[in-house]
């Protein structure tokens, strides 16, 4: 089983208009709403994929309520930890006239010491039978920053694998507990190790402790660093981009079901581009695109690097 | 007692970002959340002029939860009818590098026949002790179109004078009702009349039954065609506009007030264009500044036109 955890919960709201005019009103003409973050993201791809899935995490208040109810109408098993605070939400707002979205990310709840121990307390019972734990996107307040490190040392104490997917100082300081797999974009490679340079960026997270280093580069594809040697992975020809978040989010979730396989990293690295190319054809977070998923898998090249 | 009916209530959620930029990801630096909508907006400033003010409307849903809890919580009396669907809300957008704001507007709730019959009932009830009954914005889906001549009618025969407030097609289903005082702007007199020329639309609507119509039209004032009489009334100098929304609600407090206290029709006029331009310079719709409200009631001038 894989386990998904997602301390930042978001009710994902998409409002869509006819065209987007700052400094004016808009009249919204349909609401949707889902669970979103990106671990719930993972957990999406992972279930539709056929993969047993459990999405943990932190949701509270009347969004919470939302974020757990549409992971049970989704079929995806989760046991989120309550919380008093009211999970954020974001407001995505699509143009018709442009296809544009524009995003908007409420500040997550803050997390008394107490909640987030109940939180560890359920991680650590559910990690024991796990194969692999993905731990994805931002801490909440009051969750230590240190918290993926301690959940990265509970997993392996358990005898799962671990893969980070983190910004910043939450992916700098994880990468001291040796997750397997760290998997930043170019930006926050630059925002946890301070480097420009991004090759160097990736060496520097191998010498802080990460097993691996998988690095997004968008429409640029993958490069991986690990012991068994570098890779490049891409799509041959571009898809047509219906949106791009949840990109990296089917990466995580590429790699969480090959690590559990026991596969070699080539063929991880070739899912892990047909899914993130499957991902950014589909309109929602979390989907991939089957017929894009199909035609891709024929396009994706991998070379030693 | 003033009585103000908001059949589509909103929770009004103020998102604060750094700059506005479409097609890119914000992080919301603040989130406030009040209840709102235009009858809403005419009772806070009724209550804060220390007048007896009760709050009708339809609420529904979290969202419907937190107008009530609001409601309470700035002291102001309501009696909101519970309906099953989720009462709308309005994102604002507020740009901290141009201070401007980008408003989106849900579509509202469903109204059941029966939930709007429920709502009928407390109205009659509570209307037979009221002396001035403001009717203010749109109609969610499900209550009937010509609903405001309905609730003008009941008012009439319960011995309350009633103030229209709404756009379109409800403004012109209302007057047939004889309601005592119209109140569009410019874009809603032309909506309800399909006249390009905005005295023929005031007294067109005169023709169909409204006993009298003011009309707003921003900066350049108020004109006010009565049977006793025509003005037009303006602030000498114009003062520095925090948020126009909720000027238009300003003046249909003023003048609830004044009916209520049976005052003259350029006294009433006074009013409306202080009270307005003491709303433009606060920042929330709803409420009056009370230096910009003292400064400018020097600077009225109302004309017999």
């Amino acid at each position: 089983m894989i386990v998904t955890v997602t301390l930042n919960a978001a009710l994902d709201v998409t409002y869509d208009v006819d065209e987007l005019r700052p400094d004016s009103s808009h009249r919204v003409r349909a609401v949707h709403q889902r669970a979103g973050g990106k671990g719930v993201n993972v957990a999406r791809v992972l279930q539709a994929q056929g993969r047993a899935v459990t999405c943990l995490g932190l949701a509270g208040g009347w969004a919470g309520t939302c974020i757990t109810a549409d992971l049970d109408a989704s079929g995806i098993h989760a046991a989120m930890t309550s919380i008093a605070g009211e999970s954020r939400r974001t407001v995505s707002v699509v143009s018709a006239a442009t296809g544009g979205s524009t995003l908007f990310n409420e500040p997550g709840p803050t997390v008394t010491d107490t909640e987030w121990r109940n939180f560890v307390a359920a991680y650590r019972r559910l990690v024991a039978g796990s194969g692999v734990v993905v731990l994805s996107g931002s801490l909440p307040p009051g969750v230590p920053r240190e918290a993926y490190a301690e959940l990265t040392r509970m997993a392996h104490a358990g005898g799962a694998r671990v893969i980070v997917d983190a910004d910043g100082e939450v992916l700098a300081r994880s990468v001291e507990a040796a997750p397997d797999v760290a998997k930043p974009n170019a930006a926050e490679l630059r925002a946890a190790t301070g480097l420009e340079d991004l090759d160097a960026a990736m060496r520097s997270l191998l010498d802080l402790g990460a097993g691996a280093v998988v690095a997004t580069f968008g429409p640029g594809g993958i490069r991986a660093l690990t012991p068994a040697g570098a890779w490049v992975a891409r799509v041959e020809r571009p898809v047509d981009v219906a949106n791009p978040t949840g990109a990296g989010d089917a990466v995580a979730a590429a790699l969480a079901a090959g690590l559990e396989d026991g596969r070699d990293w080539p063929s991880m690295l070739c899912d892990a581009v047909a899914w993130s190319a499957a991902a950014v054809a589909a309109p929602l977070a979390g989907d991939l695109d089957a017929v894009a998923l199909a035609q891709v898998r024929e396009r994706v090249i991998v070379e030693a690097a």
